[in-house]
């Protein structure tokens, strides 16, 4: 199941609606068959001449955003994750010392209203709704004032997760099936350049529209700076790199005809409808 | 410590000898300011329009395979790997019943002559020498005969672990930096097109000159299309992805001063030198 033209048109418009002062969105966008970044205005996207944070140019005319289909908000070199970063996710388990990261595959990431197909085989495969850092400047070693500078803005995402594959009795010996498989990376639907996740926004996750997730992203154990900062000792950062967050509380596995939507303040909703393969 | 000017063209030298008949060798290099694919031809390189697998098209005269620096000889938009997959690096261990998968960022690839860098903290940085698949077609749910017609070529690799983050006191939840340190992903000299692992290429690591490592790719557990197959039943690959296809007997750790070598038959030597942070 794909999501319909109406609801599909319900998500551009919830992702056009004006952002909070000081807060401007970036999308990036396929329309008259090209594909572009470009930046929210009001319910307009004015294409732009490179990547956010590439100092970019109004590249054309403003085109009206329902007659674009958003993507992905930007095209990561690498995607970075990071688990058992909320306390109320941890259950009874020790709280980890550092940031215990992970990758996830390039391949796997969709945009708003794509669909998440459930693996041949999966018996678990778990939504992960969680707010997710962009990178807008290459870092190694960086200091908490240069991961800060790094970070060009923040976006929603689903941190599709299969349980069985990850720790049950089919499991692997490292995560690459059950945070990687194809579609297990939905990103966006926009980046919010412009906000301080450490001062609490809301994160939430609704399944079928019954709200399944809610937490502050000032709960993180380790905060974004932390998190770059930490990442950047031994791998090098580079610009449109994304690093997932790490999701709170406890997730479901999701069937066909779901949809799953992770909603965070001054970012919007990242909708996308499950299918089976 | 980098290479000497000698050690360089020692390993340039090397790497343009002449590849058995029905075998070419395709390179990535930089001279003159800019990096270009290309085809080795006796000590000569071919300049090349675009990648190996793309259908390029001489572009440019021929150059001295002296003058040029060799790089890694691909951009891979993901690095695959997989682990335990010789017997004889499995010790007392059950052999796995699929191929054991995980990832490897980009940024951690460097490639001949360049320097393993031994992150700060580390206390066993070990060394694995590998058979690396190079991908030329993208591929999903591949069946035996599209995995082998997605293959392009093969290289060398060295899978560079360290052991205390993988397994170890200082033990992380995943491998991302026991695996993903920048400088972890040396690649190359050469991508060797026409050659068959299954049918027998000795695979030969020395560390400062001494065989430390010495096995047949015929030994590989799940051959290389065995973990195309796999893979390709959950990630999609595409054209210039590289699966590292695993490591075979003991490893040791390596120190700064030493250098490093990776031979296969039929692809050349991989020579990097090891340093401190």
């Amino acid at each position: 199941m794909e999501l319909s033209r109406r609801q599909m048109l319900a998500s551009a418009a919830f992702a056009a609606a004006a952002p909070p002062a000081g807060v401007t969105h970036y999308v990036r966008f396929a329309a008259a068959g090209r594909s572009s970044y470009g930046r929210l205005e009001g319910d307009q996207i004015q294409p732009l001449s490179a990547e956010p944070w590439a100092n970019p140019k109004p590249a054309g005319k403003p085109i009206a955003a329902s007659a674009a289909k958003l993507l992905h908000p930007c095209l990561p070199p690498k995607v970075l994750a990071v688990g058992r970063n909320y306390k109320s996710h941890l259950g009874k388990e020790t709280p980890p010392s550092r940031p215990e990261l992970f990758y996830k595959p390039i391949t796997c990431l969709i945009g708003p209203g794509e669909s998440i197909v459930i693996p041949t085989g999966s018996k678990a495969t778990n939504y992960e709704g969680e707010l997710v850092i962009v990178i807008g400047k290459a870092c190694r070693h960086a200091s908490p004032a240069e991961a800060k500078a790094a970070i060009f803005g923040y976006t929603c995402g689903n941190d599709v997760s299969e349980r069985d594959w990850q720790g049950g009795p089919d499991k692997d010996m490292q995560w690459w099936r059950a945070k990687g498989s194809d579609t297990f990376g939905p990103l966006g639907p926009v980046i919010a350049a412009g906000i301080d996740p450490a001062a609490g926004l809301q994160l939430q996750t609704r399944l079928n529209g019954q709200v399944v997730q809610k937490q502050s992203t000032s709960d993180l154990l380790f905060n974004c700076t932390d998190v770059v900062v930490f990442a950047s000792r031994f791998v090098t950062l580079t610009p449109g790199d994304v690093i997932y967050t790490g999701t709170p509380g406890s997730t479901k596995p999701m069937k066909s005809g779901d949809v799953v939507e992770v909603e965070i303040d001054k970012i919007g909703v990242l909708r996308n409808p499950v299918k089976g393969a």
